[in-house]
C-alpha cells in the first residue's frame, strides 16, 4: 500500500525532499503547504499533488506522514500540532534553536507517541554509512579518534546568518550528529575556538572559522573543523581511527578525470552545493522514514538525537565565547 | 510541448530507457509494446503509460519518437517502419550485426530523411564527455594515442554469446565508437588478437580476451584491451595523450571510503553493472535524443557512427581469425 | 673545502646523521665520541673516522662542528660547552625537558654568539617543505586553519616512556615546531586533551592518544591529532586551508602498487619507522646545517624555536591535565 | 670480504653506477678506465679509486668484476674480453644491436663460463620487482593481459638517435624486458605500429610514438604504449591483469603534495629524468650482482634475456615497417 505524505513548505530543502518522495515506489505526494502560494503551485505543478494549507492536511484523515521544510522558528509547533494529530513526523534539523523550547516540544512528541524523524541527512549518504556499518562490524576494532572535516564553499548571506543560530547550530550541528553517530559514546566536554576569517562583514555576528574538540567518558576524542570557505568545493570528510585501523569517507566530485600537463595532475573541483553532493542520500533519508512509518523501524536520528545535538552546540557556542572547557 | 515517446521492447536494456524518460521533463513515455504482455504490463504500471503493437504505434499520430530496445535482429526492419511512419527514431545498438543489412537501412533512413540516433550511452556518460570537451577545448593539444581499457565483471551466458555477433560485435563495439569519438580521425588499419582464458566453454564460439590497435592516416594509435573477467567490478577507463598532456577517465565506484589497517589500504571494488555504473549516462542519452525530435540538433551517434563501429568490429574479427592487419 | 664534524651519541639517531654526514660532499665526519666504545667503534669501522673523547673533541681546533646525539639530559650542557668552545651546534631536539633550564642553555649559546641549530628535520622533509614554499609563494593566500595528524605505529618501550618527559616534549613536540613553521605567528592559547587507549600499562605514567588545539591572535587555528599505535604505519600528514586554497602532504609508503581484487582495491601500508620515512629529510638538515656553518645562513629551526616548542609541550600537558584552556 | 669492482666508461650511467656501488658495502670501486682522461679522473677523485686501462684491468687479478657503460658498439667486444680474462661482468643493455653479433657474443660468455648480467634495472626497482612477486604469490591467479605505458619526458637529439638503434632497440627494449620479465612465457608473434608525431626532425630517422602487442603461444597479451615526449613528465606504469584481480605499479613524483584550489586538486609533475625516477632500482641491481659474483646466484636478467628482448624490438621495426604481424 503506497503511503500518503504531505510536504510542509515548499522552499530550497522542501523541494529536494518532493523529489526525493516521487523518486520513492512506497509513497506519493499527495499534498503541498506553502505560505507562498506561488511556490506550492510550483510543487504541485511538478509533482502532481493537491495544494492545501496546514490546517487541513492536520485532519486530512488519508494522510500518513508531514514533511516538514517550513522556517526554523515554526518547527517545534507544527511538530506538536502533527504529533496530536498523530501523523507521522519527519522535520528538517533543528526541533528549535532554544534548548527548552525543544525539550517542551520532544515532552509533546513522548506523551502523544508520536513518531518523529530529523533531517539529518548525511547518516543516510552511502559512503558515511559504509563507514558506520564498517564500524560496527569491527573493521577499525574499537573506535579512538574521529576527525571531521566540513567547510562550505562559500558563507550564505548575512541576513541568513543573523537568524540561523550561529555556525554552530547551523553547520557544526551536522558535524555533531555525526559525531555522537560515529562515536555511540556521549561527548562528556567539548571545547571550540572559533574566529572570523573570510567575511570581516560576519564579525560581531557569528563566526565563520571554527575547531571544535569533543572528549568521551573513556577518553575518546572527535575533532571537527569548519570552515566557511572552500575555493575548491564543497569539503565533506571524516575520518575514524580505531585500534585495528582507520577508515575515512573521501570528498565527492561531478567528473572524475585527470588531467596531466607540465603543471602536474589536476582532478576537477568537488561539488559546489550539498543538495548535488546529498542526492543520495536525501533519497535515502526518505526511505528510512518510509520504514519508520510503515514498519514502525525506530528513527534515526531521532528527537532526542537532535536535541543532543543542539546541546554541543549550545555548549561550543559557550566554549567559543568565553574561552573555556565546557563540562556536559 | 512535452514529446510523447513509445518504448519498443520492455526487457532490461529497455526497462533503463523507461526510467531514463519518467525522469526527463521534456518527455512522457506513452505507449510501450513488448512480444511479452507481462513485460509490457510491468512497464506499464510502474510509469502508467499504455500497452499497444508495434503496427498500432507507427500509425498512431500523437507519437513523436520511438525508442527502439527489441533484439538486435529485428533492428534493422524495426528502423525502416519507423523511419517510413515518420517517427524518430532511438535504436539501440546495432543497426545490425551485418553490415550490408545494416548499410541498407541506414539507405532507407537517409531517403525518408528520418532522425535515427544510435544507443552508444559512454558518449552521455559525464566523465568521458568531460574528456572529450577537454580535447576540444584544447586542453591536451593534439591527440596523439589513446588507451583504452573495458573490461567486464564476467563473462554473459553462453546462449547470449552464441547469438551476440561475437566480443567484437557485443562489447569491443563500444569501445570502438569511443575510440572514433575521441581520436576525430578515421582508423585506416586494425589489428587484433583474441583468445579465450576465462571460461574455456567460450572457445570454439567467441573470444573473451581481446587487444585491438587502430591506426589513423596521420599515424595516431588507438589500443583497446578488452576482458570478459575483472574480479574488482566494472572497468571502463580511458586515456588520452596529447601533445600537450594526458587526460583519463577514473573508474567509478559507489562507495567511496578507505580502510586502512595493517594490511594496507583499501577502497571498495567497482560498481558491478553496466546500469549502475551508466545511470547518468541513460539519463543524458535520452535528453540528448529529446533535443534531437525537439531542436533538430545532429544525432550523435549517428546511424553512420553506428555502421563505422560494426565495420572496425568485422576488421577486428578478420585480424584475430587470420592473424593479419586490415586496412579498412 | 670539507668540513669537519664531530659525533657525540653513536645510538640509533647519532648512526642516521653519521650516514647522512657520509652523503654529503661539503663536510667529513672526523671523530666520534660515546659512552659506549663498542657503539663508537662500530660507527667508526663503517665511517673510516677517529674515535675520541668529549673533552678532546671540544679543544679540537680542526674541528668545526659537533652533531649533539647523547641522551636528552645531556643536551644543555653539552650545547653550553660546545658554545663556549666556539664550535657551530647541531643538537637533537630537545635543548632539555625543562623549560628553565633550556632558557638558561640559549643564554650561554646567545651570549658566546655561537651558531645553534636543533633537530626538527620534518622542516626539511621535501614534502614538507614544499607544503611551506607554496605558502609562501601565496598559492593558498591567507593560511586560516592547519590540521595535522601524526601517529607513530606502536608505543616506545615503557621504560623509554617513562623518562621521554611525556607525549607531548616526546611526540608532539614535532607538530608544535610544523604548526609554528606554517602559522607563522605564534599561539596564544592552548588546549589539549589526553588518554589513554592503546596500552593500559601506559595509564598513570603518560597518554597515548591526544588532540591539541592552538589559537593565535590573529584567530588561526591549528589543530593536531596524535595516536601511539597505527596499524597501517608511519601516518604523517599536513592539511592547510587558506583563504584561495587548501594544500596537504600526501602519506609516504615504500611500494606504490595497488592490487584489485573481489574485495577491492589495495595500496601497502605506510613506512614503518621515522628513519625510513625521513631519510631524505635528515640528509636535507645536515645540508642546511652545513650551510650554517659554511655561509652564516640563519639556523632553522633555532635554539629559540626549540624552547618555543617546548612551551607549547608544557602548556598541552597543564591543559590534559587539568582540563583547562591555557593562554601562552 | 669486500669485491673489487673496475668501471669501464665514466659517462652518464658510469656516475650512476659508481654512486650505487659506493653506497654498498659489500663492494669497493677499486679502479676506473674512460677515453676521456677527465672523465675518469672526476669518478676517480669523487670515489677515491685508482684510472687505469681497459687492458691492464683485464690482467689484474685483484679485480673480481667489471661494469661496461660504454658506448654500444664496444659491448660485445668487451664482454668476449672480459669473459676471457675471467672476469664477472655486468653490461649495460644491449649487449649488441646486432642479433647475430650478440649472439656470437653470448657463445663466448656460454664457452668461457662466465658469469654476465645486463643492465635492465627496471627489474630491480622496488615497485615494479613488487609487482613481479605479488603475482609470483598468486595474488592475481593467471597472468592473462599485461599494459606497459613508458613515455619519455622528451626526446633525446636527433644525433643520438641516430645511432641508437632505432626507438624499439633503445626505448621499447626495456618495456620488451619487461614484458618478458612479467609474462613468463615467450612472446610468438609481435606487431607494432609506429609514427612521428612529437617531432618532424625524427621522420625518416626514427619513430617517437609506438604501439606494440605481443601474443603468446597460450593467447596471453600485452600491449606497450611508447612516446618520446610526456609533458608531465618521466611516466612509467605497468598494469597486470589476471584471473583473481589486476595490479599496477603507480607513477612516481620526486614531491607528494596536493593543492586545491578553484581550478581544482593538483599534484606535482612526475620525476623528470630516468636517473631520479630509478635510485632505488640502481642501488637494488647492483646489489643482485654483487651477489650473483659473491653467492653465484644467477643473473637477472642474463644474457639471454637481453638477447630475447633484442629480437622483440627487431621484430616490431619489421612490423611496423612493413605492417605486417611478424611471428617469432
Amino acid at each position: 500500500m503506497t503511503l500518503k505524505f504531505a510536504l510542509l513548505g515548499a522552499g530550497r530543502i522542501g523541494k529536494v525532499h518532493a523529489r526525493a518522495i516521487s523518486g520513492n515506489p512506497d509513497v506519493e505526494l499527495s499534498v503541498v503547504a506553502d505560505a507562498s502560494a506561488e511556490a506550492a503551485k510550483a510543487i504541485s505543478d511538478q509533482y502532481g499533488c493537491r495544494v492545501s494549507t496546514i490546517d487541513a492536511i492536520a485532519t486530512d484523515p488519508v494522510l500518513d506522514a508531514v514533511i516538514i521544510c517550513t522556517p526554523t522558528n515554526t518547527h517545534a509547533d507544527l511538530i506538536e500540532m502533527f504529533a496530536r494529530a498523530r501523523k507521522a513526523i519527519f522535520c528538517e534539523k533543528p526541533v528549535d534553536l532554544d534548548v527548552t523550547r525543544a525539550q517542551a516540544c520532544l515532552a509533546v512528541v513522548r506523551d502523544t507517541g508520536a513518531k518523529l524523524m530529523l533531517g539529518f541527512q548525511r547518516r543516510y549518504d552511502p559512503h558515511f554509512s559504509a563507514v558506520k556499518k564498517a564500524i560496527a562490524d569491527g573493521r577499525i576494532g574499537e573506535v579512538e579518534m574521529i576527525q571531521i572535516v566540513s567547510r562550505d564553499p562559500g558563507a550564505p548571506p548575512i541576513d541568513y546568518i543573523k537568524t540561523s543560530g550561529g555556525i554552530f547550530r547551523d553547520m557544526t550541528i551536522h558535524d555533531f550528529d555525526m559525531a555522537r553517530f560515529l562515536l555511540s559514546e556521549e561527548p562528556v566536554s567539548v571545547y571550540a575556538t572559533a574566529s572570523v576569517l573570510t567575511d570581516k562583514a560576519i564579525a560581531g555576528i557569528d563566526f565563520d572559522s571554527a575547531s571544535v574538540t569533543l572528549t568521551t567518558a573513556s577518553g575518546k576524542h572527535c575533532t571537527i573543523s569548519n570552515s566557511r570557505r572552500a575555493t575548491y568545493g564543497y569539503d565533506q570528510r571524516v575520518e575514524v581511527h580505531g585500534s585495528k585501523g582507520t577508515i575515512c569517507v573521501e570528498n565527492q566530485r561531478p567528473v572524475t578525470i585527470e588531467l596531466a600537463t607540465a603543471v602536474g595532475f589536476t582532478r576537477p573541483a568537488l561539488h559546489d552545493f550539498f543538495m548535488t553532493r546529498y542526492v543520495e542520500a536525501y533519497a535515502a533519508e526518505i526511505a528510512a522514514f518510509v520504514s519508520v512509518v510503515k514498519n514502525g523501524t525506530s528513527p534515526s536520528p531521532s528527537g532526542e538525537d537532535g536535541l543532543r545535538a543542539l546541546m554541543l552546540a549550545d555548549a561550543a557556542l559557550r566554549s567559543a565565547s568565553q574561552g573555556v572547557v565546557v563540562a556536559l
